[in-house]
């Protein structure tokens, strides 16, 4: 059972945790394997026990032939799969912790499963250590806007743009250069294509003939192998067939990461943060479910992503077998990427490029405003989230308690007055309703300022990944001037040149189609999501005055 | 002009402050002894300056005769009656601190003027550092009224139960034995006698039969000698005969010290606290201004305070010839402290001293309790105050600053869709709703807390007090029952026992009344108190749902 391990290289942990740091070379004994998000758990020479990432260090005596033949740099997906901290999904957003929830129930769905042989590798994993020799940091900051759109074009034909994203790595098959340059030739069935027309907004994704939407309910704990795993189920039920299926959040973040490669000119709602807010289990899961809902929400409502074959396999299979095939399916996509776009029927005029320039140029300076404005609303939500169950509840007490017992010493000297004696009763009551009052701060947020962080977790995803659209699309262009200039120098011919123009021209119309799309969408979206926020304090502010003015009412009588 | 003074006592000037530490037998150079509150400044040899008690010197070269002439030890009224800053009545207080508002007007009040030269020695005058070699701490806590109550009845004689007072000095005039033992032969003319009567509550105070009240007024600053010295003259106008007066704290200070040596049963009015809290000059002014109106209040409504003779010249007189005359002839007033129940008229009936005993008792347990009570409530108010303005004000300006930048990202890409800069202008509204919600915390305090906190200022100094009242009326039963064992042991005539035993009853019957009048009085006035707090936060709270509701309307358009 002790399975040695050795470090290939430093890691220092973090003091004060549960970290345990490892020198190059050092043996270890391994303890745990199943800790999650890519750590292991292992004991030094010294006898001191701790945690350290999986990929460091490399198995010397087998137990398990799966792990010892993954590659000890970069983790294999079945290492990686079962982890449920790793949602970071967000561009920019560099707050990237780790271990804060271990045993919330969210991290204990972990268990192997029909996943497990599947993915890409992770680099990502683990490396959040600046002493990590492989990866880049997971939090790049957004605010490198430019200088990232900069790079992402200098590096075209990679995965532009995804370099922050932690489950992304290199892979051909991301790319839109053999797109770009019409190399790619794909019969795409009708079915399959996705049209752009024009409408008084502007260039539009033909919207949705049948619209739909997807509950998610119900989380429940459920486990495996006689309750030794336990993880949690999101029951979804989508409109249009009214079957309920069971995902787990490896599902989702499966899914996530499809969706991911396949568009990359499409922002992907994200998943619940691993940093979520709550004081127990259940309201953890509540609120990651609301997440869920959100991230369900926007893809239902998005006429590309609502109508992709992943996201309908996921929503639909009930059969273990079919979903393996679907899922190998997905797997082996390759219209990823730019190349997706060789599925779009666009119109035919072609755009002006200083057009196209001019919007995205507004959308960037939109989306680094925004981006500002949607993570201080978020912030500012858990807050006051924070200040509704801490100081405004404990003052209201405190209110309380000075009443109360003030009317408790004033009973003291009650004697035969009876007027004195209401006086205190109605005192006491006071101090009661402050009482009541601070208990009613304590519960207020999830009402209102819970449900608007979570709307504000979702815009955060979204403004964080439109960058990376507009990278890419920035890239495309790029790459098509490029192409002008072998033209012009006649090392390209003017046919080719056309086909890359036009082509660039497609992934132009996605842009743009997008971007009204986002700008429709949260017009609508964040309008009723500020109606419901603004009831609910109401209501609140309501509920005060009620309480005060029954109160007040205690010293007429 | 350098005037040397001589260090009598060694005394440890508080780190961080003005303060300066002074040796016995140290030689100083005087600079300034304006500085008020019974603090000098002057220069060590060493260079350094600062402040050191004023009793804790002696001047060495005369540039004042006056000065000179002061005992030390115990400085004339002449510097005492300037202080505008010692203003620590209520019993029990011991957050006593100085200099927090050296300069703001209040204590600017100093010029001598036709008081000057009265008053008994203070000797309590800036000796509230442990090393002060004569007076005792004026804040001995009230939660040794026990121990208090004991040592008191020892001193039976001497001023007892004052000696937490900092104005209160040994003197032969407040004196009970006199009165108790039937040494005290005073004619007190029919119109100055006070009747104690029974009514369904017991024995009180026979009411008013002209009730008057006094309104404080329009609080200005006033200057003497050319604008160099300013002070804040208050108005006061008594109902009954409608004319004005102006009066300084200087005169309330002299006004309530005298009331203070008459009335030892009966509970004083406490003076603004020097702590009061402002954020500027006027909202000061206008703070002591409302602590003024609620002692006057209070005086105007007790039957026996609303009648003295002192406090009548202090409502009424306009004329400088004779408000010198009442002032002196207040002064000479030798029916002090216990003296005072001379004037008194009670039942025939002779009181069961059990049943007296009772009473008390019971009054020791509320006035302990109530003690606490009044002091949280008036801390939470000065507490909630703090938070109003501060924390409560900042966190919505920050949500509305949150909201305002989302609008304002959002109009940056509004586009053409009509919708969308509905939405922004209705996003920045609300921005703005918020914004002036803390506008709102920030003024509300001085509708309810402040008001509250001004009442429980009342209340604190009046609870205070009646620990006082209680042991005066113990120590005067300890020595009834001294005479009636030297009565046993044949040691006193048993007809001048009856004497004693009367009066005693008296006594008695005086604090019996207080206890009734304190009773009935507070259960009206926290009544009415507390329903004006209320009112005002149901009014707040309104307030803000109009607001939000105001803003919801934003987005309906």
């Amino acid at each position: 059972m002790s399975t040695q391990v050795q470090a290939l290289y430093d890691f220092t942990g973090e003091p004060g945790t549960t970290e345990m740091s490892i020198t190059c070379g050092e043996l270890l004994t391994l303890i745990n394997t199943e800790i999650g998000e890519g750590w292991w758990e292992g004991r030094n020479s010294k006898g001191e026990t701790g945690l350290f990432p999986a990929a460091y260090v490399r198995k010397l005596a087998a137990e398990d032939s799966e792990h010892t033949k993954a590659a000890p740099a970069a983790p294999r997906y079945d290492q990686a799969a079962d982890d449920w901290g790793d949602q970071q999904y967000s561009a920019g957003d560099n707050n990237y912790q780790r271990g804060t929830s271990q045993d919330d129930g969210w991290d204990d769905d972990w268990d192997d499963d029909t996943y497990s042989e599947i993915g890409p590798a992770h680099q990502n994993k683990a490396h959040h250590n600046q002493q990590a020799p492989l990866a880049p940091l997971p939090g790049m900051p957004i605010n490198d806007y430019n200088h990232q759109i900069d790079e992402t074009a200098s590096n075209f034909g990679s995965t532009v743009g995804t370099v922050r994203k932690s489950k992304f790595a290199p892979s051909s098959k991301v790319s839109g250069e053999s797109y770009l340059l019409g190399t790619l030739n794909v019969d795409v069935p009708d079915s399959d294509k996705v049209y752009i027309v024009q409408d008084e907004e502007g260039y539009v994704w033909s919207p949705l003939s049948h619209p739909y939407s997807v509950t998610v309910a119900s989380p429940k704990k459920e486990s495996k192998f006689k309750g030794i795993k336990s993880f949690i189920a999101y029951q979804l039920t989508p409109s249009f067939n009214n079957i309920q299926v069971s995902r787990r959040y490896k599902h989702f973040d499966w899914l996530h990461e499809r969706l991911q490669e396949k568009f990359t000119l499409i922002p992907i709602p994200p998943l619940p943060d691993k940093q979520i807010s709550g004081r127990y289990d259940e309201q953890l899961i509540e609120r990651r479910r609301v997440q869920l809902q959100e991230f369900v929400d926007w893809m239902c409502r998005h006429p590309v992503l609502s109508k992709s074959e992943v996201w309908q396999h996921f929503l639909t299979c009930t059969d273990e077998k079919r979903w393996k095939a679907g899922k190998r399916q997905a797997e082996r996509d390759n219209l990823l990427g730019l190349n997706y776009c060789i599925s779009l029927v666009v119109p035919e005029k072609a755009l002006l490029q200083s057009q196209v320039d001019h919007i995205t140029e507004q959308c960037h300076t939109f989306v680094a405003s925004m981006d500002t404005s949607v993570k201080a609303v978020g912030n500012m939500c858990i807050a006051q989230t924070k200040k509704f169950q801490g100081p405004y509840k404990t003052d209201c007490q405190k209110v309380g308690e000075a009443f109360y017992n003030l009317g408790n010493a004033l009973s003291l000297d009650e004697g035969t007055i009876v007027s004195t004696s209401k006086l205190t009763s109605a005192i006491k009551l006071t101090g009661g309703a402050y009482i009541e009052i601070g208990r009613m701060y304590d519960e207020q947020p999830k009402y209102d300022w819970e449900p608007l962080g979570d709307k504000f977790h979702l815009y955060k995803g979204i403004v964080g990944s439109l960058p990376d659209a507009l990278g890419n699309h920035k890239a495309a262009v790029q790459k098509k001037r490029e192409c002008e200039r072998l033209t012009a120098e006649n090392k390209m011919e003017v046919a080719q040149l056309n086909e890359v123009l036009r082509r660039t021209d497609v992934i132009s119309y996605a842009l743009l189609a997008e971007i009204n799309h986002f700008k429709a969408e949260r017009t609508t979206d964040i309008k009723a999501t500020m109606q419901k926020f603004l009831r609910q304090q109401i209501t609140f502010y309501k509920k005060v005055v009620d309480k005060l003015e029954a109160t007040l009412r205690q010293y007429d009588e």
